[in-house]
């Protein structure tokens, strides 16, 4: 006899999700959050007047349908996340039209021609079996783009446009890894500025909003700050927390960032092939920042709020104004080895270079701000980092069959382990339902 | 008031040799294994006839100076490692010399003069600081390798020699990790078959019996089976065990590999940039095989015993028969992703692959072993993993200063933090000693 039928680790969507799922289906769980919340890689916040804003993933897509389900079913509204106007670029110290940018760049049309070709022919299933393999995890994703790119201004207009599609350091990807990212979310439109990225909605309230209530629903089998110290698993799940509470399960669900996941002691220990493929996975170090002001300024002058800035520490501005509020928000995001430095800096020199930034692309009046607000990832106990796991040279080929490969009565969910939306809030949810499938169709 | 001045995390060489060392200085010591024995990576084995190898780290050179100042004060002894005889090349599936493949490439000698140069190039105390760091560390090796050596015969036998050299997987490391690593070892030469290996020396009894002197020496101040799961720094240091026992001192030095240092709990956590840099350090997984025969009938033959086989999960095959064993032993080694593969077969289908490899390198006698001995690192629990921690593209230029940098009362020790002989035990006792300087020196 176990206390329930699945101990699901981590309630982020993904557990959140999976936990739902399995409750459906007719098990009983138990959901253990490290974190004094839930929500994950989520998070809300407020602005000094009350607004709501999102500390973490906040956008979803048309095509986001497991999500907007979710939204549904917990009563809650998607709101407009469109903006209208232009989109600048700040390229090699001045402010451009992106769309100007976007039409006159051979070197970036090929690049981006070659790299849609790589894109279409990753096997999602089985990335290590693509065409070439081999070869394409061998290298860097910016290794590559040196390569096809090798005009340096064109090149650091790529690789803002990857950063403001969440690969913020193509150093550490493969290209391999690159490939499957962008099939995953079918970007790839959005390099060349020509199609939008996936951010048409955002969720009235903010994920956090969603979490807080897919947990209400759970009720009592949702228990905060209890971090799993030990998960053994000989014969069914026992779950340790750091305080000392044991937990016993068929089966277990551990949906937190790979790196984390690798963390807790499992007795046994895992296979091979999973801790190295978790010695290899890394999160990204990012801070999300905000600035307020009275109003959104920069409307006035025709101008949409996104800015691709190359160089700088902000490679990515947006207009983050939630649909009806007064005031005028926007988004950046410092990653990276740039948020390790501007990390180390006071919260008052994170808020002096936005405004620096801000002022470059959109002139003095963003001089004033009414407010500044910050989240670093980084420095969150219980995901070191934000986005997704990225692959490094070589561990799709090697290791890449451990990421989803359930060991014994453990299952894996999580962004990570999506094929479709990867890194995504999306790809979150889709994985929980997933992996709650998967527990339920064992016989173990 | 602590329970002692510092508390040492880690009794391989790197702890076992900073807990002298701090004891030598005055300082009081209590050295918390997670492990039931001392040794770390290296770990000692008997055939059934009794006669000692090492399953794990061996090798002595003559520049190793301050593990040989150990193995003289802990009353042992080296024996001499080499051989004589000529080396072998399983090249393109058959056998040639090594000397002869040496001398005749245009291909490798280019590759060798140029990795020479960047080898020369690197600035040993801030590798991130050396000359085009950005371009080296956005590369990995094997993509540079493939640019340099475009034939694949001659790139197999290059990225062989790498492999007898513990670089087992150019794929995982960047250029400028690869570039660090040969200039700390010095061992360029041996790429090409031109100098010896760091290979003259064996200690007498192996490492593990040098470990087990110094943990005697030490006393009961070395606690087994006591792995760290929480490390609190507020004001000095708390060490809290898997079994609960609590340990505080005025400082710590945690000598693990930096993958397995990121799975102790920290209290507060650790900075970003030392969290990042663990997400990204990675050890290789490496099964150490060995055949025993009656006698060592490859010598009868003029050949070294030693054989670098391309293609195959045997990479590098050597004659390691201790002096005055009346038997012959061959060892080898299957690494990476090839140890994941073979790892979950059967021990005996690991003897049979490694008894197929040294009949092609050696002929029908090795068809008949009396004995094989093995073991999986990446299945040991605290290492998962052996050689040395690597780096992938991105983590030296970007995290690399977190490697020894201090968090408040704690030091960083063990091999990958040598900057002279990194991956050697060599390493592991230059960062012992360092960090114990370190420790004394630092008035926090």
């Amino acid at each position: 006899m176990t206390d329930v039928d699945v101990i699901v680790v981590g309630a982020g969507l993904a557990g959140l999700t999976a936990a739902h799922a399995l409750v459906d289906l007719g098990a009983t769980v138990q959901v253990l959050e490290a974190a004094d919340r839930v929500g994950g890689r989520t998070r809300g916040g407020f602005t000094a007047d009350g607004q709501w804003l999102e500390l973490g993933g906040q956008w979803v897509s048309d095509e986001h349908t497991a999500l907007r389900a979710l939204v549904d079913r917990f009563g809650l509204q998607l709101v407009d996340a469109a903006t209208s106007g232009r989109v600048v670029h700040v390229h090699d110290g001045r402010v451009v039209e992106a769309q100007a940018l976007a039409q006159n760049h051979i070197e970036l049309d090929s690049a981006t021609a070659q790299f849609t070709a790589l894109v279409e022919a990753v096997d999602m299933e089985q990335p290590w079996r693509t065409p070439d393999a081999a070869v394409l995890d061998e290298q860097t994703f910016a290794g590559w783009i040196r390569t096809v790119v090798p005009d340096a201004a064109a090149r650091a207009q790529f690789t803002a446009a990857c950063a403001a599609l969440f690969v913020p350091d193509p150093t550490e990807v493969s290209l391999l890894h690159a490939a499957f990212y962008f099939r995953s979310t079918g970007l790839i439109g959005a390099l060349r500025g020509i199609d939008r990225q996936a951010q048409e909605w955002r969720i009235d309230g903010g994920p956090s909003a969603l979490c807080d209530r897919m947990a209400a629903g759970l009720g009592d089998v949702v228990r905060l700050n209890a971090p799993v110290h030990k998960l053994a698993h000989n014969d069914g799940v026992l779950a340790v927390t750091d305080d000392g509470s044991r937990y016993t399960a068929r089966h277990a669900i551990v949906t937190t960032a790979p790196p984390m996941a690798a963390r807790i002691r499992y007795d046994p220990i895992l296979p091979s092939d999973r801790d190295q493929l978790s010695q290899r996975l890394h999160s990204i170090a990012v801070v999300k920042i905000y600035l307020v002001y009275a109003r959104p300024f920069w409307r006035d002058a025709g101008l949409s709020g996104e800015a691709v800035i190359e160089g700088g520490p902000i490679p990515v501005v947006m207009d983050n104004t939630p649909p009806g509020y007064a005031g005028g928000v926007l988004v950046g995001f410092i990653e990276g080895a740039d948020s390790l430095k501007w990390g180390l800096r006071s919260a008052a020199e994170r808020q002096q270079v936005f405004v620096e930034t801000a002022m470059t692309v959109f002139g003095e009046q963003a001089a004033n701000p009414v407010e500044y607000l910050e989240y670093d990832w980084s420095m969150n106990e219980f995901t070191r980092g934000c986005y997704s796991g990225h692959f490094p040279p070589g561990a799709w080929t090697s290791y890449g069959s451990a990421l989803t490969a359930p060991v014994g009565a453990i299952h894996w969910a999580g962004t990570e382990t999506a094929r479709e939306w990867t890194g995504y809030m999306e790809g979150a949810v889709r994985s929980g339902e997933r992996a709650a499938r998967d527990v339920m169709a064992s016989s173990y």
